[in-house]
């Protein structure tokens, strides 16, 4: 196996710039992993992983511990691999990974599931967490449109790996209403309104989509307004909104906690 | 009114100080608030403002509009705002606020009332949003127990102002526990547990303090082993847990949803 030092060497150099460049990583259609975590959830799913890197300090175990026979494998100097790092204490292994092919709307979308659609949702923290509760609670699908870049390093660490179980697409709203009103799966639009009908008083046991909007904005009104219903998640005392993750976690729950 | 220009001045290197010393914080009595609404909800909720400092380009604005005359005020020049800032982009405005005095947990604890204790709860940013999340869904407290310091300006930041409108208490177990047996509260400790009840099957509309620990070990078997009863939320799929804050949040709100 190849060693490197050096952070001009153009394995580690493309992994350097995938991490920095979101324009490179659509180019490309690759992204990059940090921990040996997320490199074996990507295992596990069969993940298209691209090539691996392992600091001296851990290639030995990392490496006889896992099957990488299609995969282009490095070990890297630890200092390398402080370099590479996003993280104050890395563990050393790191991996780009190929970016999925979407599928399209209407091979993810069936009647009676349960989908969640972000629009404009900016903060890859809560991105990531968003699509980790989706996948801990078992909905079929996150749509995106306007959010963070869903292979942000960030989003990708604070999905803890759900970002390869689950169905996560960024797609336009144009392409998924069709296929929701075919399938008969009703449209819900999160908003913070008094008008709404409280979510304790919803019923989302049937095929359910729940439109959830930006941190600070919410979603716009042409919107909200194309949904069939308005929900809301009636807050006590004198603030304004749980954070954006907390109420799409909150409303995923009531969709889906029944059937788990 | 003073302005300021230097960094030696007393009064920032109080700030400074308080902004990154959590020993001196604990010693004066005292934290930091940075931004407009964080001060609008101190002096909404009353608390006690020890220093206001405002930026040249917005301090005849912002002291226009509110009435500090028991505090401290001084006008900052805009690039010593800029040193004292802890966001990327600042508003210009801070402010020195005494921590408040703790209420016994006899004069917080009543029959009836829904409880958070938190244990090892490590994270500033998950601290912040569950306090946050407690407020929005109507909690009666939280009570902190070897939690990263409530006062932390990263914890104070993400709580967007509930810091001020909660009961929330660093406190011992040992202190909380009888007063919950002595008012009939049960107390519910949140776990990993193929074994515990599933939080779609508990009654949480009575008296609940729910327990929830540490983000990578939860709460350890002595203390989950003291409450009434061990709840979970069933998970979908191969997935080991939410996220600590996503998971308090869904069972605050099972707890709050039918009396907000």
């Amino acid at each position: 196996m190849q060693s490197i030092t050096s952070k001009d060497n153009p394995a580690v150099k493309l992994y350097r710039k995938l991490s920095e460049n979101k324009k490179y990583r659509r180019e490309t259609g690759m992204f990059i992993l940090e921990g040996a975590r997320l490199i074996d959830d990507a295992i596990k799913e069969n993940a298209g992983l691209h090539t691996v890197f392992a600091a001296e300090k851990c290639a030995e175990d990392f490496f006889s511990k896992r099957n990488f026979s299609w995969t282009e494998c490095y070990i890297i100097s630890d200092e390398l691999a402080d370099k590479m790092s996003d993280t104050g204490t890395t563990q050393g292994v790191f991996a780009v990974c190929r970016i999925p092919q979407r599928s399209p709307a209407d091979k993810i979308i069936r009647r009676g599931g349960k989908y969640l659609l972000l629009y404009e949702v900016r903060d890859p923290g809560n991105l990531g967490t968003i699509i980790r509760t989706a996948d801990a609670v078992g909905m079929d699908g996150v749509f995106l449109s306007d959010c963070c870049e869903l292979y942000n390093p960030k989003v990708v660490r604070s999905t803890m790996g759900s970002i390869f179980r689950l169905n996560v697409s960024e797609i336009g709203f144009d392409e998924v209403f069709p296929v929701f009103a075919e399938m008969g799966v009703e449209t819900f639009a999160a908003v913070v309104d008094a008008d709404a009908v409280p979510l304790t008083e919803c019923d989302l046991s049937g095929g359910a989509a729940v439109l959830i909007g930006n941190e600070g904005n919410g979603l716009p009104y042409g919107i909200s307004n194309i949904c069939d219903k308005k929900i809301t998640i009636k807050m006590h005392g004198n603030i304004n909104s749980l954070n954006a993750a907390m109420a799409a976690g909150i409303i995923m729950w009531e969709c889906t906690k029944n059937g788990i």
